[in-house]
């Protein structure tokens, strides 16, 4: 039986998290969760899961019938992602949220499955310390990443997998908008870039989708997730979202992982890992039903997030937070109505433009540069 | 360094082989060869190799500045499978050619890298058991089964991965005949026969494809290899021949293997198994470039070789070894231009219809039932 913690359990991962582990009730056991504005959400969860602890970023109430008596409020994420009975902790939050409970699990020595990826955009190196000096793991649950990890399971040979692979690939859909003109992009709305085409996702990746914003981040993640430098790691444009990633090895050959796209399934090999469980309510992919699928070059000409991101990974040092911090502001700007779609990139370029770099940056270094880049876009609406 | 020997030599998969060898002189050394009807090539081979030992079954002549002394000329295959100094041997016959010294070898506790896979089709169960008592092992080089074993890679748990799998999943291409009409095809020619669409092989391989006898053997084959019952194997149409072989997990998510149409690619994973070596003649896949990869259903009422391969694997015994001596007549009868093709699939249902079988057959009952097969076809000629 493994413990799961789950971090964010009222958001998209963390909601698909717990139907997980309802449907493995022998192998699975929720012990703890967490919420942060969703405390209504959050209170049923508790109510129908009693784990042993919670955390409530905002107050919380319960049924008048239900006694939580033993049920431990937790005074900080971290306190929850270093409880002592607690196997796996599913960062499933959003943003920065996740990072200080990341990096106190892995000094804990625990295993963390991480769909956060900010976290580790923003501070890959002191997640990745953490881990050696901790003797943690992390694991990933992005479809891409996940999908990675298992092309890769096997191919080590004397506990390195490097010499064998000559790059890493991963897929991108294009997003909501890869189909339209780009002179007409200055005029679509947020209903349109929530529109993504092959996901069902939270509304701020998804329109970091529409950007390629959120493809530009799994590249730095894969970078800093798999050790390798980010020219080893490509992006292909495959429209159906079946193929999630690629590995090619150097002998020639492509290892490939497919399914549908269904964050359940690799929520599940995170915490099945090493076996694979059956389940019968999640479909099967039946390839000669689909019939084909398509492989693209990006225009990376269309996404300047894209460009964005990767750009300020090779700077390194506090871009990267401060790159996360103006674009969660620009998209939730966008969202609310007060910018243009094609605002987004052009605030978030201002702010890496007038951004000043800390070099080996410590984890308070990273918060100060993300609140500050959020900031930044925040007061050019002022301006 | 690993020592090999290529038993077939100078056929398709004996001279790519070859080729594979000599891209890797730090790594690979041929140490025996053997060649059937083309002694003239095998000669050619041997000056140039200088291995320690050879088998020919046609005479043999060398250039007169040969100076041969030290080559030693084996009195069989068997001898050859079996020298001390060789690692893997390389199964590159045809037919039945391959029995006796893959059994051999096998019970020598040598790897035998496989691509004659009637051997597999006639005698399954005598071959695996010849590699459990003698400690032998059989790597698959037939690019499907190749790949399926590289999907397989890292799968298992406590040394089996059948718990992780739901099943095997192999390609076809259709063959050169996949896009005639029925109607059409009493009236193909050898030549049409011969035009592959997407691979480079032998002449009798390559007739099978286009009856699909060959996808058939490819079934039964993968049962033997992967030890599991026929219903767990499928095929599926894919034109394009870049996905080799899908395998479907127990999570639902597919493994898959990419690569060119390239026999030198699984031949060289065989040789470099676990390692995975970098090889800049071989092409690089770049999807982004192909497009789309197109997957369909098997039309299994074209293919009535396909449909008489499963029935006969289905009966065991003495079936398969009878089917695979009436296949390799009738190609021949047609390839002679004595049948038409439409007879080939005729001519091998009468056999399987007049076979008296022999339930858990010795090995020489599986020769003696290829032989009948072989024969009975070339009397119906006769009749």
């Amino acid at each position: 039986m493994k413990r799961i913690a789950v971090l964010g359990s009222t958001g998209s991962v963390g909601r698909q998290t717990l139907e997980v582990a309802k449907s493995f009730p022998d192998r699975l056991k929720i012990v703890a969760i967490t919420g942060g504005r969703n405390s209504a959400l959050l209170s049923q969860q508790i109510e129908q899961l009693t784990p042993r602890a919670y955390y409530s970023l905002a107050p919380i109430d319960f049924s008048p019938g239900f006694a939580n008596t033993g049920i431990y409020r937790a005074a900080s994420l971290e306190e929850i992602a270093t409880l002592d009975d607690v196997d796996i902790i599913v960062v499933a939050t959003s943003g920065k949220a996740g990072l200080l409970p990341t990096i106190g699990a892995l000094q804990a020595g625990k295993t963390v499955a991480i769909a956060n990826k900010e976290v580790l955009v923003m501070a890959g190196g002191l997640v990745m310390e953490a881990a050696v000096t901790g003797g943690g793991t992390v694991l990933p649950i992005d479809s891409e990443h996940n999908a990675l990890w298992q092309c890769l399971r096997g191919e080590s040979i004397d506990s390195e997998w490097k010499g064998q692979v000559s790059r890493l690939v991963i897929t991108a859909s294009g997003g909501a908008f890869r189909d339209y003109q780009i002179d007409k992009l200055s005029e679509v709305t947020p209903e349109e870039a929530l529109r993504h085409p092959t996901w069902q996702m939270g509304v701020k990746i998804t329109v970091d989708s529409a950007t390629l914003m959120n493809k530009g981040l799994e590249v730095i993640e894969a970078a800093w997730l798999f050790n390798l430098p980010l020219d080893k790691i490509d992006v292909i444009l495959h429209r159906e979202s079946i193929v999630h990633s690629l590995v090619e090895m150097k002998d020639g050959s492509l290892k490939v992982l497919l399914s549908c796209p269904d964050m359940h399934l690799p929520i599940k090999y995170a915490l099945s890992y090493p076996e694979r469980w059956e389940d019968e309510s999640m479909p099967v992919l039946e390839l000669d039903r689909i019939g084909s699928l398509a492989f693209g070059e990006l225009d990376s000409s269309r996404y300047p997030c894209f460009r964005l991101a990767l750009s300020v990974a090779k700077k390194g040092g506090t871009y990267p937070a401060a790159l996360i911090g103006a674009d969660d502001a620009a998209v939730q700007l966008f969202l609310e109505g007060h910018i243009t779609y094609l605002k987004i990139p052009q605030l978030i370029e201002e702010v890496i433009q007038a951004h000043i770099n800390t070099a080996n940056p410590t984890i308070h270094d990273v918060l100060e540069a993300e609140e500050w880049g959020r900031k930044y876009v925040q007061r050019s609406l002022d301006g």
